[in-house]
């Protein structure tokens, strides 16, 4: 004891920070561990949580859960109409990104989105009416995710829009979601102009049969081996798709050349596809979905299936919760912002895009794709830390997904709510910004993350059950 | 002095072992840093070397070549024929890797390889005369460097060969390459079987006007952007080319499809192109050539200005040393061997392609690709670390190559001879292992080091001057 006295204090401090306080003040080396008490000190969940750690019923059913993500083998295998092919669809229904909100409460780019979506099925004859009609009641809106699909930013999937058609053969499952139209005055957010519709169905008219002829020359194209390749090539394949853009055209390319799509229709998709980096992501999207709508439904387990986000509210789902959405208040994204616009101009967090991190991509694979702070900000190590902070509030490392410079381990997936409760470490997103108004775009990318009380409200119910 | 003695000793050593062999032996902590005497304790070279370094005529031209290399703007303007485009190529000439090296002397791959040559052109029926020809002294070899010229592996040209021509209109010269073959039996390994030679031709007849067509769509190609966006997707541009070839094919299948190039010819060049992930290398080799070429003839400057291995030697050439090659025994590489095969069977160090690394790609910018080392060897961190070493032998920082890894700091270019051998660090290559008999093409790949005594050799050539 005497001789601990005589040297320098050097105090490792974890818990309260007025533990530390008089040591620092006294002139004491203090090393304070980042710390939060479980449950963000919350007692009634802190206490639902407690109920939940460590339970054999969870955990199996985690295990199975998790299990189902790692053996789902997603395949493109076709270019379908969402009325024909999305499971529920039916006429004057229009899907959209993130949980149920209904059109009062949209945010710009969504109900700007559906105006488009309507002027593009030909239900009105312009934008006034477009937004009277969809006030009025007689279009069913609901989300992407209910008809196992997503899209991108507002998500818009109208009955008449081409989608890609992802199967599950492993489980049996499908999933979808709409074509990619590039950066700029698009309809995903909330651009709805004579030449966003004339895009949209330049798409369905030209592009998708079009591809759907390259596809059947191509057969089934595996997804998996595609996304992990382009892993090694820097994509996080989320916010940053070049390379598996890049190497979806390389497969689709001599497909399309042998097919029976006339040449000038198969040269106009190649310079459409390959006009855009990121073309990829919602065939991206549509494989994580395919894998997690594999791991959903797995009684007792706490592993989140999907998180989305509508623009007003972030809502997750949960293995063994059922189709409830546990939701909360959107953020709004502390990222880079583009030349003349802040964080004032945005519009809360938008999109089911957020899929790809529920499936261990994306934010989760940051350090597969350094060159990405570039554009969502921060260091070439913060990308790194990301990706390991991830490790914490994950089931698994995805041995599919490897990140080369983490020497080769697996990305982290499967995320367990109780661990983001326990940990206080929030699921990280790489994400686009929309303007809150509709139909100005993009306007800048960032970093954000899940908000806590998503998992905290999905603990209380595990309780309950 | 009395506080010292009393105290344990923790001693750090720099130089012979023996000042630190007797604290160690007496319980005594030492860290030992890597040092060696310069030009590895040689009394002749190390004297040399003292009357070169922090000479100020020759800081002054390693600036002025260092800045040549940072200005060069290569761009792809074409393809022609060896025998039109390269200056000085003449009939019954063939070209190959490497400094200077007479038939006799030659390795297995470049022996087979000029075969093949002889059969492609016509000028013999079989291998046994087409191996007599070339021994008859009928057929002057000279190495592409000498031609403005690079080839992979046994890097031979013949005067009908389809080439790249590269510009760089900064400086006002060009340079060129062979078009890539693929892997599997290839000329550049020495291969010369009729399907061989049946490719080398549909490659002259058909891929050469094909993309040539496509180029005039295009127009020219920037190739520094290109090979940077590359970088930040995981290549480095000399072993590892997937990302480089798919942004190739990217901006190449618009233009080959508006072209007059026939449907067919397209189709089948498209997926010749995109069946090889190393297609991009002879491009990116032919746009370091360019870049090197423009900073030599420097009087005074001790810049190296290529390396090159012909299958026996080892040589390298500098600024301002004229048109000299300093060589050395070519070294085998103690790399990975695929399935079957060792370094027994190895043909020693072979290949233009070490231009990348003299222009500070390749090995030099390993940090980009940690994927890499599944091929050649190492781990992630092994990546960096190779990166981080070249610092301290090159002039530069290339802000036009870019390593996110690095936080986005360029990659070390611009090697002095002098850093070379007063470091002893010598430059890391990357690099394809050749079979040492002709025909059975790559066994391996590795990292490997140019040999410190070209660097030696050419130091004492500064001194002489």
């Amino acid at each position: 004891m005497n001789s601990l006295f005589g040297n320098p204090l050097s105090v490792l401090n974890e818990g309260l920070a007025s533990f530390a306080d008089p040591i620092a003040a006294r002139g004491g080396a203090v090393t304070r561990l980042e710390w939060a008490p479980p449950a963000a000190g919350d007692r009634a969940i802190g206490t639902a949580l407690a109920q939940t750690i460590n339970d054999p019923a969870i955990e199996a059913a985690n295990a199975k859960a998790a299990d189902r993500y790692l053996a789902a083998q997603p395949r493109l295998t076709g270019i379908g109409t969402a009325r024909e092919a999305l499971p529920g669809m039916v006429d004057r229904m229009i899907l959209h990104a993130g949980p149920p909100v209904p059109w009062a409460r949209m945010c710009g780019p969504m109900q700007g989105a559906i105006v488009g979506a309507i002027l593009y099925e030909g239900w009105a004859a312009d934008a006034a009416r477009a937004q009277a009609m969809a006030k009025s009641g007689d279009i069913a809106f609901e989300p992407c995710h209910h008809h196992a699909a997503v899209g991108p930013m507002a998500g818009i999937i109208s009955p008449s829009m081409p989608v890609w058609i992802v199967s599950n053969p492993v489980h049996g499952n499908h999933s979808f979601s709409n074509l990619n139209e590039g950066l700029g005055k698009v309809l995903r957010f909330g651009a709805n102009s004579p030449e966003v519709i004339a895009r949209l169905k330049w798409m369905a008219q030209t592009l998708a049969p079009t591809l759907q002829s390259g596809l059947k020359v191509l057969q089934d194209l595996e997804l998996k081996p595609l996304m992990a390749q382009a892993l090694h090539m820097g994509d996080e394949v989320h916010n940053r798709n070049v390379a598996a853009s890049s190497l979806l055209i390389r497969r689709l390319v001599p497909a399309l050349l042998k097919s029976s799509a006339p040449a000038a229709d198969a040269a106009a998709a190649i310079e459409f596809i390959a006009g855009n980096d990121h073309f990829f992501l919602n065939l991206s999207m549509a494989a994580c979905k395919a894998m997690l709508d594999a791991t959903h439904g797995v009684a007792g387990s706490s592993m989140v299936t999907a998180m989305a986000r509508n623009g007003v509210e972030f809502g997750i789902r949960v293995s063994g919760l059922g189709e409830k959405w546990f939701t909360a208040p959107a953020p709004v994204v502390d990222g880079l912002y583009f030349s003349g616009y802040s964080k004032a101009n945005a519009a809360p967090d938008l999109g089911d895009s957020a899929i790809t991190e529920t499936a261990g991509i994306g934010g989760f694979a940051m350090a597969a794709a350094p060159a990405i702070v570039k554009f969502v900000g921060g260091t070439a190590q913060d990308a790194l830390a990301n990706t390991l902070a991830m490790t914490h509030i994950t089931l698994r490392r995805n041995g599919a997904f490897t990140l080369p410079a983490l020497d080769f381990g697996g990305t982290p997936a499967c995320i367990d709510a109780r661990r983001v409760v326990d940990t206080g470490i929030l699921p990280v997103i790489n994400t686009g910004i929309a303007h809150q108004e509709a139909g100005i775009g993009q306007i800048g990318a960032g970093v954000t993350h899940a908000p806590l009380e998503c998992f905290s409200k999905a603990i209380l119910q595990m309780k309950n059950q």
